[in-house]
Formats: C-alpha cells, sequence, structure tokens
C-alpha cells in the first residue's frame, strides 16, 4: 500500500516512539533504516515527498539535526532526491516483476552414527591445543610486514621449513624457491595444470578410477583429462603411452581409490615416460606418510625432480579444514608457474607460519608417529573384523593410507547397500562412484580415519545388515 | 665418477664410520639416504650391482638386518632391483642432459623507510591479542565434525554471522544461504565471473583507472573485461551502456584508484541499467567502512538483491594475510554459484570459526571506530602536511578510505618521481599504474594505511625533493 505525505502518520510507519531525550544518532539511526526499509519494500513509493525535516521532527518530537542527518544519508545512498526550492522525494522503487522460482532446499541426509567413508583422517586426534599454541605463538612473533600482501607463491620461511621437511621425511629434491605453499592437493594441481598448458600441453592423463575432483580441477583449469586404467601394480604405463598425454597426475604410495601401490618398476618407468615424451609426471602423495609394511617410501620427485611435480597437504594427517599444503615444482618452471597463476592467493600467512611452526618443534613428527601407530592398530581390527563378520568379501589395498577397498561377491547391489547403509547411520563409498563408467568389479571403498576402534564392530555389524543382492534380471516381476 | 662393486670402499661411498651398538634403525635410515644419494647423483650408475647384504654388514660391522632392510626400502622406491639367483643391482639412472639455464634471480629492491603506497590498513594496529584469542576459543570449542572437510560455501554458522554483520552494518540484504564465506574480493570475483559465464554473460565492464587485478580475474575466468571511465562522480553509466557488458564490477563506496564516491544519482542508475540489459552490478564494497564526513553509506545490494552481488573482506580493516573474505549472491544465483565453482576452496575453516567470534564479541566493531578515528586525524594530517608542502599539488578523493589521489602539474613527470623516492626509501603509486592506456592528467595514489602519524612530514618531505618535472621535447639535448 502506497503511503502519501498527508493522509499519513509518519511515526507509525517510521516505528517510533517517544525518542529517548539526548540519543539524537541513535534517532537518526533509527530513521534510516525505517525510511530505508519502507521504500525498499514499496510502502513508500517513488516521487513521494517526505515531509520537510522541521515538520517530522516535530511530529516525532526529535531535534531536526538527527532528521536531516537521516536525509542525508538517504540521498547519498540514492534512496531520497533534495532539489532547491522543492520537496525531498523518494527516487527509487524496488523490483515488482516477480521473483524467480525458489529452488526448494535437498532433504536433510540421515545423521551418520559411524563413518567408513573414506577421505578423512582421525578429526577427533586434531592437535587442538598444540595447534592453539602455533598460532599464538606466530600471532605475537610475527613481524607487521608479515601481515601484509601475502607472497602468492607462501611465505619465505615456510616455504623454507616445507622444503626441509620434504628433504627429511620424504626425500624430495625441494629448496624453498622450487617450493609453492597452497591451500592443499587440487589448489596445487591447479596451478600446476595452468603452468602446463601455458608449457603447450593441453592434455593430462588420470588414473581410473580417480578422485573427481582431480579431474575437475584439470578441466577447470583447461587440460582434457585422460583416464588410464589402475591394476594391481599402479598405473598402467602401457596404456598410459596411448593418449595423446604428456602429462600425468598419479597417487604413487597409496593410490586412491584402488589403495595399490605403484610398483618399483612402474615407478621408473613412469619418469622415464616422461623424459621421452618431454612432458611431466603429477606425483599426488596422497596417504604416503602411512605405510606400515616397512618405512614410508621416498618420493619419485627426487628420482627426476626436473620432470616430476610433488603435490602434498596436512588434509589427511592433520585435517582438510586447515587448507593447508604444497606444491614443489621443476626450478626450470617456477617462474612459469607464478605467471600462469596472476590471481592465485596464499594461504593465510598466519596458518602458514603456525604450520612452520608445528614442523619446527618436532610437533608434526610426533603427531605423525602416534597416528601412524594408531591407524595401524585401527586397520587390523578393521581387517580382522570383516574376515570374521564378511569372509566372502576380500580386502585389498591394505598395505598403507587411510582406505581400504573391499572387494564383494559379483551379484552384490553395490549402490543399493550404500543407500541401505545410510538410512541406518553408516556412512559408506561405492568404488563405482570413483569410475568414469561402471566396471562388473563390485567395491566398496572403506575408510578407517575417522572412526574410533570401539565403533568397527557394530559399523562392521551394520555394512553386513546392509548387504544387497542384485536380483538376476530374468527373475525381475515384469 | 663411476663406481663398481669391486674397487670400492663402500664405507667411504656411505660415510659410515662405526656404528653405533644398538641403533640398527638409525643405521638403516643412514644407509637408505646414502645410497638413494649416490644413485641419484650419479657416483652409483645403472647395473650395478650392490654388494651382498651379508658382505656390506661385515664391512660395515652392523647387523645384516640394517642392510637388507635399507635394499627393501630401495627396491619399493625403484632404485634397486632384485632378481632371484642374482645380485641386487641398480635400476636408475639419473638425467643427465644439462639442465634448463637458470633464471637470474631479480636484485633486490631498496629497503622502504615510509610507505605512502595504497592498498594496506595499519598493519601495526592488527588486534594481535584478540585474534589469537579468537583462534584460541574456537579451537577449543569447535565440533569435530568441523574439522573435517569444508563446506565449499563457508561454515554454515559463519555464514549466518556475516549475513547479520552485513545487515546491521552495512544495510545490505543478506541471508545465511546467500552468503558465500571465501578468501577475499579477488576469490569472490573469480566465482562470480564463473557463475556469470555460466549464465551465459562473456563480456564484464571494469572501472578505467581500476585495479588491475579484478581485470586479471575476470580474463582468468574467461570473461572480457571492458574498461569504462570513471570521472568525479564514479563509473560513467553513459559510456557503460555502450559497451556489449551485461555485467559491470563497481567500487560504490571509494573507488580505488581515484577515491570518488559514486553519485547517488549513478547508484540508482546503474541498478536501474542492470535491470534494463538483464544484468548484474557486482559491488565491490572496498574502503567502505571508513568513511570521514558522513556515516558509511549502505551497500547498493540493498537496492536490488536480485541484480547486485556484493563483495568485500577484512584486508582493508584488519589484514589481507587473513585471507578473509565475502560474497552476498542473488538467491536465484546461489546454485549457479556453487556449481560453476566445483573446485573452490573455503578459507580455512578455524579462520572462518574466528572471524565469526571476532565479530560476535563486538571486537570487529571496536577495531573498526577505532580505525576509523585513526584514518580520519591521519587523513587530515596527511592533507594538512600536503598542503604546506606542496601547494602546487590537489589532493582528491579525500572523503574516505585509506588513500587519496594526488593531482599534479602537468610537466609532472609521476614515474621517475616514483622512481626517486624508492632510491630514497618512500615507497608511492603512480595513478598510470592502473591505467590501461597513460593520460595527460598527472597524479599520485597516495595511502595512508600502513604509515604512522610521525612519518608523514618527512614522507612527505622526501616526496617534495622526489618531484621531477619532464624535459620539454624541444629542449632535450639531442
Amino acid at each position: 500500500m502506497a503511503i502519501s505525505q498527508t493522509n499519513f502518520a509518519w511515526a507509525t510507519l517510521l516505528e517510533i516512539g517517544s525518542p529517548e531525550p539526548g540519543r539524537p544518532h541513535r534517532l537518526r539511526d533509527h530513521l534510516v533504516r525505517a525510511l530505508r526499509t519502507a521504500i525498499r519494500d514499496g510502502r513508500l513509493t517513488e516521487g513521494a515527498a517526505v515531509p520537510p525535516s522541521r515538520a517530522l521532527a516535530e511530529e516525532l518530537g526529535c531535534s531536526r539535526w538527527a532528521v536531516t542527518e537521516a536525509y542525508g544519508q538517504l540521498i547519498a545512498e540514492g534512496y531520497l532526491t533534495a532539489r532547491v526550492g522543492s520537496a525531498t522525494r523518494v527516487s527509487w522503487s524496488p523490483d515488482t516483476t516477480p521473483p524467480y522460482p525458489r529452488a526448494h532446499p535437498a532433504p536433510a541426509p540421515p545423521p551418520v552414527r559411524y563413518d567408513l567413508a573414506p577421505g578423512l583422517p582421525d578429526l577427533r586426534a586434531f592437535p587442538r591445543r598444540r595447534w592453539a599454541d602455533a598460532v599464538r605463538a606466530v600471532t605475537g612473533s610475527a613481524v607487521h610486514y608479515d601481515l601484509g600482501l601475502p607472497d602468492p607463491a607462501g611465505h619465505p620461511g615456510v616455504r623454507t621449513t616445507v622444503a626441509q621437511y620434504l628433504r627429511r621425511s620424504r626425500g624430495a629434491d625441494a629448496r624453498a624457491e622450487t617450493v609453492t605453499v597452497c591451500a592443499g592437493v587440487t589448489d596445487g594441481l591447479l596451478r600446476t595444470c595452468r603452468a602446463l598448458r601455458a608449457e603447450g600441453i593441453a592434455d593430462l592423463a588420470v588414473e581410473h578410477p580417480g578422485w573427481g575432483r582431480l579431474r575437475d580441477a584439470a578441466t577447470s583449469a583447461g587440460l582434457r583429462p585422460h583416464p588410464v586404467p589402475v591394476d594391481h601394480d599402479g598405473l598402467r604405463v602401457d596404456d598410459l603411452v596411448r593418449t595423446p598425454a604428456r602429462a600425468v597426475i598419479v597417487g604413487a604410495a597409496h593410490q586412491f581409490p584402488t589403495g595399490t601401490v605403484l610398483s618399483p618398476a612402474r615407478r621408473a618407468r613412469l619418469v622415464r615416460w616422461a623424459r621421452d615424451v618431454n612432458g611431466y609426471v603429477i606425483e599426488d602423495d596422497y596417504d604416503a606418510e602411512f605405510r606400515y609394511d616397512h618405512h614410508p617410501v621416498a618420493v619419485m620427485q627426487g628420482m627426476d625432480p626436473r620432470r616430476v611435480f610433488l603435490l602434498g597437504s596436512v588434509s589427511k594427517t592433520l585435517s582438510p579444514a586447515l587448507g593447508l599444503g604444497w606444491l614443489v615444482a621443476p626450478a626450470a618452471l617456477t617462474q612459469a608457474l607464478a605467471a600462469a597463476n596472476p590471481v592465485a592467493a596464499a594461504p593465510p600467512v598466519l596458518d602458514q607460519l603456525a604450520l612452520a611452526t608445528f614442523i619446527d618443534r618436532g610437533w608434526y613428527d610426533a603427531h605423525l608417529r602416534a597416528a601412524r601407530r594408531r591407524f595401524r592398530t585401527r586397520r587390523d581390527l578393521l581387517i580382522r573384523t570383516l574376515g570374521a563378520q564378511l569372509p566372502e568379501a576380500r580386502a585389498a589395498g591394505t598395505a598403507a593410507g587411510l582406505h581400504i577397498l573391499l572387494h564383494l561377491p559379483d551379484d552384490t547391489d553395490t549402490h543399493a547397500t550404500v543407500r541401505a547403509a545410510a538410512t541406518a547411520g553408516l556412512r559408506l563409498a561405492d568404488l563405482d562412484d570413483y569410475r568414469v563408467q561402471h566396471s562388473a568389479d563390485r567395491a566398496l571403498v572403506l575408510g578407517y580415519g575417522n572412526i574410533t576402534d570401539p565403533e568397527i564392530p557394530p559399523a562392521v555389524a551394520l555394512l553386513r545388515g546392509a548387504l544387497a543382492t542384485r536380483t538376476p534380471k530374468a527373475e525381475r516381476p515384469a
């Protein structure tokens, strides 16, 4: 309903009672909000005159200052227009076309009681106190220049610490100049793909099955992904050489989702392939910190730092919520990497500095040691429980990492199993979710990072209860 | 120099003296590193046999276990190969082609004594203690689920707090569902541009002069930027309508670098233009918190939340090193925004939660109030000092923000002035640096965020001394 000046009680419109004496600023702010709302929602229509400031001040029993200030504010915002010798008028009207149909919100998923889906470390074991201590220490000690515009490749001191860590702990060939601190593996891959694009590389081989997010990142950076099969020795280099790709991203230490370890022969062959095609290997150092049968295997990047990019993060060791990772690039490509990423942002500097402090104080190594012990015990418990409860299933990819592959009988309906489990509060992941095309191989990807030991037996019992078999087509009711 | 097994003292190659008894793990690790290094740098060549483990253990005086473990590790890493009935041999050779020429590092810039370049808030006034308190509080109180995979649009609770803040403090029309927490204005613009691209918009109007990083972001997201001139009333809408753009990014509150405030009439016209072309305004709420002549002007986004995107950050209020900002999108486009940004990462969750705590406890408002007083005083001092020391110059764009425009006489060589000042330790910025083409208008962009009050008189004196005039062409020596 439109309102004209003459037949209208402004105090009612503006919802102003008796103003408190001596609070003119508060009254001005209230007037601004009330007039703005009335104009935005169409109660005060375009062209309508607002009362002279003296008249409105009298009606509201307030100072004229508050009214003229409020009018001035709304004139500056474009809602009112004042002309000399004329009334101040409303100069704005809301959009009256019907709004777009509102999207219906998705139904809330059932609550998760047990989490056997992959992708998360033990969130309950996040070292909260030490992380907060590290942030407090660096927030106090950072020079004020550190709080300015961040270096897009990462804080120089942090790059030094990360390079030392990667040399010492992962056998990498890394220096501060070749390390970029980034937001994680996806961010590192995006930056790498943009640099490869600038180098004239348009095709990227990706593992199949593999992590869809890496394919998305490659596409988003303008590269065409080419799925290459993974077998029990990791990525099939024989199939790789038949693609037009001159670059490949590979999880050498523990492939996601199959859990295979790239075989020693394939490691060497892959790096030689990169030399032969004048191309690059992008090594996703996924889950590498957690190797249970022997010491963590050093990164391929150290075999040929001129041909291998190395990506890593703390997402699987501390928490994906930290958004901290690294990228080691061939020295000859570090300038191209920066040039290809002109608007890439560094992670927050205080977080970078906290990570460096966390590493330098030995807390990261201590956390990894404790986590490795905990995950080995949990893996053993999960495999024992599966063996006892689901003898028809076969676990694979168990040598490392935070997930295993559980092969199921051929007549299993994994899709229905995942749905039935979700209804019962158990999160699972179907191997098919990581494939471009479905396969005859029925399997679940079971993550044991984010579940407690006592939860494993009831979770496996729920899984057993959720197992669904496919109805053979001939027997289906018509 | 290559080494063969027969004529070679392995203890020397491996730099192993008398091993400490009872430290077999340490010896194994040392052996792994030493052998790996010798293979990588070509001292142990491909095909060479390493000694039988028993023989090497005897030579080194260590346990055979340490040697077999070390060999096993290097076999897994692809450096050695073992065959039944044959010696274990080196199976890797380093790349022997000459390395790429190394780029020469850029010479170090002269040290900065005084900073009058724009773009930074008062880094010395960053509220370190309160920020660390906020991080510690949320690191203790976050539920462990918050440490899992972050919501790419931001933590739901933080989005609620930011929406409330923007409604209350900036007059925005924002709800948790329409707010995305992002890494800053550049990140927000990248996400917005990708969504516009998916909506069929290929052209984006940008202010000229303007911030090159925003142009870069638009280009990086696949949009063509169209520079539109800015005059003393802000972006010239008459010129905008002649471009093919259906979207424009504009700094309404305090344009960078001219410092102009978008006039009330232009604000309204710009939003009406978006309705007419079925397009969008992207409002960069730059510097808006610091308005000195009256209250901060509410955002345009509130005039038509279906046509205006709002971008903001804490980069100019707290620190650009925090990497925290927000994006408010039209409700009808929030799903398209998420779909167009499948690999966008949220800022670290603990930082998001810390920001919400910082706002909820009233610390952000208190910080802004104190900063506004400090910056007003500093602006007045800068303008007074410039008036006394450089009467031939004229300051503009002083109503708001953290920078002003200093117009200089037509014969000033601003480029030479900036260089001369840099040599003397004074950072300055030339208006021409923000233009696509140079102009006859000689001006500097002076930022007073990151300088102390006592530094202003000596900084202006240095500026006065650095002022260079152009030699008229006719008088130049041939």
